[in-house]
């Protein structure tokens, strides 16, 4: 099992702590690996955690750290029986970003890693840190200096040293990158590293599972750094390898309008971000203007047949409204994919719920 | 299956809307109903869910209301391998209240109720304006004045009407008590309802289940109004009484010293709850001066050799730190039970993360 280059192929050992290709910057996929599910027999059998399918992971479950991570409930939506929501913000730390984060400290603790990096606005970071105090694995996390005081107080909480960094996302980014080019550095990147992809990809052999070894016809999902879009397409193209479904779901990614580099590129024909310039948005989750892995989302969502659309902050606003009245209380960035249903009239499609309400900033 | 006060004997239909008894004002229990737990083959395929118990339940899964709760993760304490913590803050609204939560408003929609009555400091009522939203029924939710801006937010998100009173959290259950006498009005209370007790005890059904079909030596459980003792203890007495276990585990119940009036009955001997003036403490999620159920939590905890014992707010900042630096985000609350298990050296023994800490609030 090796990391490799998506732009020239050269590969690197795990151990080599590299983050990106040192010759082309292109980004690391993983190869060497082949995922098989369980049997459907088995796989019944075993404890609710996403651990349940150890053989399609790269990974063994580090009995030390798992916090029982996965597995999250499938339930009707509220007014529409044709979908369905997985609430995916039922995780040790409030978000899906448990599923990537805890197989990266998996790694790191296997590799001997004493002190890893990570940058987010919030979810990812939180995620991180969590796994890695619970795996005794020291730990600097980069935010934007706009983050809400109550993700500072949990990253804070979880005993990570929180850099606040002036200026954009992009510029929080740059800065662990810098960081994370010292060597001997663990960089637990949710964008970079592969290996939170095979975290990400459990949310679709939950939802195959769950649905009686089939998947709906549509995906919907939010997209900015793609991290759950590019592991769901990893699972589908794992189930679909082994003949467990017979063809992809069709993909429907969800941008904020505010900042749509996707959705602008695949109207556009483009294989990569679009060069825009973002006008802000309540969806700060997904607000993400130059994603790392643009080329690799498009080219995902296209050969699902599926397709990149925008959502304005009204609709988010609305959609996020109608979530809580029915009892489910998210981030604002959860509801893009329940605005997107609502106002496209989506039938035989599961989306996902991906951060706690609880995660909000309080009202003044 | 009725309802029957437990002092004097008189029973009532559960359509009769009581929330205590007409004659002696003494607290209701349910009567005339055998649970059965599922045969473990049968369990073991089950959805991860608390519905699995069916046949130990007094009321069907409603498909459109369940948001999936219960069965939440066991995990290793961080430095004590013989203590297991049961991750119980994975819950749709956060807090090991929707156990009984999702019971109650089941019952609500099941008897035709268009609104009802809730009151608590911010975990149950929440539980219950959020299922409450999820069946379309209704909620008025009482809370005292001093409640977080967070919690009221997120009661207010599901359409709550929220009522905040001054004073003490007394006041609260007063005011709300004086507003459930109205005939009609579905008294969803967590403290009186035997229903919420129904959906607490699964916590002990899922340990049983978890652990092999086997209970530890050692419950440790926060006590305040003692929803989730009380659901224990009736958890245990149902598995012994089919012999599923073959004694009761002793239940070690935690008061915070600030407010201790059952600590301070079970030392000296009395029956029912201390008359006590509340100091104050961090740990507001248990800080009830007078149980209603303080009698049946008392009794409770002697017959299974138990005790009842006290932490100080210091030894609740310290295992609060200590938990979060294991990558266990709780309420303040939440760490009472590893306050008493750091301090007495516990072993065998499990204890419950009762409410995440993103309902903390933030620092200002
Ligand atoms: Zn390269
Ligand atoms: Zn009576």
């Amino acid at each position: 099992m090796r990391l490799s280059c998506a732009s020239c192929g050269r590969t690197y050992a795990l151990s080599d702590l590299v983050w990106r290709c040192a010759d082309c910057h292109g980004v690391l996929d993983l190869t060497g690996f082949t995922p098989v599910m369980p049997p459907p027999g088995e796989l019944a059998l075993r404890r609710p955690s996403l651990w349940r399918y150890a053989e399609a992971l790269p990974i063994a479950e580090p009995p030390e750290i798992t916090l029982g991570e996965g597995l999250s409930p499938l339930v009707s939506a509220p007014g529409r029986p044709g979908v369905q929501l997985k609430v995916d913000y039922l995780m040790p730390t409030g978000s899906f970003k448990d599923r990537g984060a805890v197989l990266l400290v998996a790694l790191a603790a296997s590799l001997g890693v004493t002190r890893l990096l990570a940058d987010s606005s919030g979810n990812a970071g939180t995620a991180v840190a969590a796994y890695a105090a619970r795996a005794g694995i020291g730990c600097d996390v980069y935010v934007p200096e706009s983050t809400s005081a109550g993700k500072v107080a949990q990253l804070r909480a979880y005993g990570a040293e929180v850099c606040e960094i002036p200026g954009s996302r992009e510029d929080t980014a740059e800065a662990a990158a810098r960081a994370a080019d010292v060597p001997g550095i663990f960089y637990a990147s949710h964008v970079y590293h592969p290996f939170f992809l095979q975290g990400t990809k459990t949310y679709v052999l939950e939802l195959w599972e769950q649905s009686g070894g089939r998947l709906p016809e549509t995906l919907v999902l939010p997209v900015g750094n793609g991290t759950l879009v590019l592991g769901a397409y990893l699972g589908c193209v794992e189930l679909l390898a082994q003949g467990l479904i017979d063809r992809l779901p069709r993909i429907v990614a969800v941008q904020a309008a505010g900042c749509a580099p996707l959705a602008t590129a695949f109207t556009d024909g483009l294989s990569g971000p679009a060069d825009i310039t973002p006008s802000g948005t309540v969806a700060e989750g997904i607000a993400i203007a130059r994603p790392a892995r643009g080329a690799q989302i498009l080219s995902a969502v296209r050969e699902t047949g599926g397709s990149i659309v925008t959502v304005t902050d009204d609709q988010v606003h609305s959609a996020h409204t109608e979530l809580a009245r029915a009892g489910l209380y998210v981030e604002p960035t959860s509801a893009v994919c329940w605005a997107a249903i609502t106002s496209s009239g989506l039938e035989n499609a599961v989306a996902p719920l991906c951060g706690s309400g609880l995660k909000s900033k309080p009202p003044a």
